[in-house]
């Protein structure tokens, strides 16, 4: 893409309404919008990244054995009645009257209506068990929605619901996604760990939230060092989803990690070297809460001997657009946005200094064409720009990679490579830098 | 995927609430549920078609160059009321209160919120052309929803927004996005004729909608006979959109095409032989309409002279929903569904009769991982039921191909093959079956 002609509205000044970092630099970086308090449009170097981040949660929720759907965003408000969550739910919920005075609101997650869904085309204890994701717009009314993309009033957001005969199967399902998790967040290049957690609204017995470290993290977590130095991705590449999962399961679980809602130094089991104290984000959680819903709502199967049984059930969320900001608060620097190559915008940015001189556009032209040609997503800044305002943008985008031609550097045959999240420089021969960069394609891990 | 373990509830009855063939058979082929009136949840086999479909409209609006962007469905009622929209609209949009008794709305377009977004970041000329495109779901509360995804209160729209300096600019805009609609009904493999249109409550100029042709259409058409011999992606692939689009916007408008509404017989130039009458089903719609939303919401930009310059607007829809029912209105037959290749769920169906036969169970599956691991999309019938069941199931989901193995052709080393829209079928040695099938990929045309 030419930045000449991308629609990249990129901001000076820090926006005085944005408290946190990676709702400077998403505005700042021409990443999103603001239309109404907590309610934003994506612009597009944005919603490449949000498709990244929603795309390797699809890609794991789907190795899983998981499968999409797609529920709509109103939903009717007798289906919220049946499960008795209707009043409860307070002002965080939309409610919206249509045209007939129906009640109907914006659905703040799915249990009901999935409920409903399974309870009419389920009959029997041989279609299961079945888990079915959805990644959709919610609507939380939030009373005061700040820290931009962090905390919004509309969010997308992967749900899924698990759906077994008895309460071994549901944890099986609950550990298949405590595994595709921590492999979603780790293939972001996320340290993610989970922490067991209160249930609230949606209910249950067991269930954990996994949050992210950041520097500047919303809340203090207190973790064993041992999740600092571990490759998650790698433990949990070998599983096989159909084995069993509990050791996984225990082996993790065991390992300490708490909240600062539930840390008690006085009990903390570690001794103070082995206790690392870090900023998190909470970026998903899962629930088992068995027949909560399925016996308000009647969702039954006729059972291996004909009887009537009650669906187990879990239900799992990621905060798919509320990543992307954990994503910067996890990876930034004062220049602006670090991306991890998983879910980087464009993978290179390629800065011609001199458009003006006509050997330099060309060669720049010339390599753009290539590396396109070549498969490489790559950001072209063509602008008549200051050296200076070049550097600038290219830093405050972030993308992992940058190369910068110039007159100097094309009379020796070279360019200049500069890796974002080191600084680090070197010179290319000018020839070899497609074959780099094409050899580095983002790789699905 | 194996059917036996896929999210798939077929109904064997035709549901009484459905009066048209795609409401009908997308229920009975387990594509959607309605969870309200006019609003459906998409299971996993509706959802793969959704999916094709949009990203089909994706990639052409991508090769037009316009840009993808992402926008809220919740709107502030503001930005109507600066439009002069907000009471025009009347029932049939969605309103909403929030808590703090703020007046928001579901959108059922965007004309007024793209406004302010390009008011607000494009402050040049310099900065324009741009044309940007989102795919989001909208709302029209229909006082009557009916015909399933074709008429729906809650419905996915692909809706873009041209941006130009002058007149001449936007209606090269437009004519793009002209040339863009053809090729992606097109490449659906439907027949879409643009006529032209009224404007409605978008108002402007020039409008023209597309009509693709299918026998159980909802309106009468009237074009000529041409029409239906031309092979539009063919016509359309060899032009450039940055040269001049008007000799072919020019040609294919000159070619008589009308909706009922505004033929006349009395007046139509063609001589009988030449005029064909069919029905048709609109998918898009596009509007110029200058300087209606830029001047009263205050979207200038600075000209080459200094002075402000209202922009130029044009707008552009495509159901994408819609075009699902749209898709099966168009290729049926009394079995099911016949879906065109590109926009199949599945690219192929393997069919075991006997998986109860250890040496047919092994054979299918072989056959089955064996095309995977080539690339191919199959959806795999191990269940156990009758063969005629599962001839009828595999009909009704409409794949293109089918692959049928049993005992007889399993000693003779050979799998029958049936196209599903000839019904011709064919002995292929088995060895064969994984090449041909890789080599018959989905092509992106």
């Amino acid at each position: 893409m030419r930045l000449s002609q991308y629609f990249l509205p990129l901001l000076r000044e820090n926006p005085a309404e944005a408290q946190i970092v990676s709702h400077r630099l998403m505005l700042r970086a021409g990443m999103i919008r603001q239309s109404s308090a907590g309610i934003y449009s994506w612009l597009p170097l944005g919603l490449r990244v949000l498709k990244r981040v929603e795309q390797i949660v699809r890609e794991e929720q789907d190795r899983s054995g998981a499968q999409e759907i797609l529920m709509p965003t109103i939903q009717p408000a007798e289906l919220w009645r049946e499960s008795g969550r209707y009043e409860d739910y307070g002002k965080e919920m939309l409610r919206i009257t249509d045209r007939h005075d129906r009640e109907m609101l914006y659905g703040p997650t799915n249990e009901e209506l999935i409920t409903a869904i399974v309870r009419d085309a389920i009959k029997s204890y041989r279609d299961l068990p079945k888990n079915l994701y959805h990644i959709q717009w919610k609507f939380r009314d939030e009373v005061r929605p700040r820290f931009g993309v962090m905390r919004g009033r509309e969010f997308l957001m992967k749900d899924n619901y698990s759906f077994d005969l008895d309460p071994q199967g549901a944890k099986h399902s609950y550990n298949k996604m405590f595994v595709a998790y921590l492999r979603t967040f780790a293939r972001m290049g996320l340290k993610a760990i989970p922490m067991r957690a209160d249930t609230g609204p949606i209910g249950g017995d067991l269930s954990h939230e996994f949050q992210i470290l950041a520097e500047t993290g919303e809340s203090e977590v207190f973790c064993d060092r041992l999740w600092l130095a571990t490759d998650i991705l790698a433990e949990a590449e070998e599983l096989n989803y159909d084995s069993d999962l509990e050791p996984f399961f225990r082996h993790w679980t065991s390992l300490y990690a708490a909240t600062d809602e539930m840390h008690r130094p006085e009990t903390c089991p570690l001794p103070p070297d082995q206790l690392v104290s870090a900023r998190g984000i909470e970026v998903g959680h899962i629930f088992y809460f068995g027949t909560k819903y399925s016996v308000p709502m009647g969702a039954v199967v006729a059972g291996a001997g004909g009887e009537e049984v009650p669906l187990e059930m879990g239900s799992y969320g990621i905060g798919v657009s509320r990543l992307v900001g954990a994503l910067i608060e996890a990876n930034h620097d004062d220049a602006g946005i670090i991306w991890p190559e998983t879910v980087a915008p464009f993978r290179l940015g390629l800065i011609n200094l001199r458009p003006s001189d006509k050997a330099c556009r060309n060669a720049a032209d010339e390599l753009y064409a290539k590396l396109r040609g070549a498969g490489v997503e790559v950001l072209y800044d063509d602008r008549e720009e200051s050296p200076g305002a070049k550097f600038a943008a290219m830093d405050l985008i972030g993308l992992p990679d940058q190369l910068i031609l110039g007159p100097r550097g094309l009379a020796a045959g070279t360019i200049e490579w500069k890796r974002r999240r080191t600084g680090a420089r070197h010179e290319l021969p000018l020839e070899t830098a497609v074959a780099k960069f094409a050899a580095t394609q983002r790789e699905a891990r």
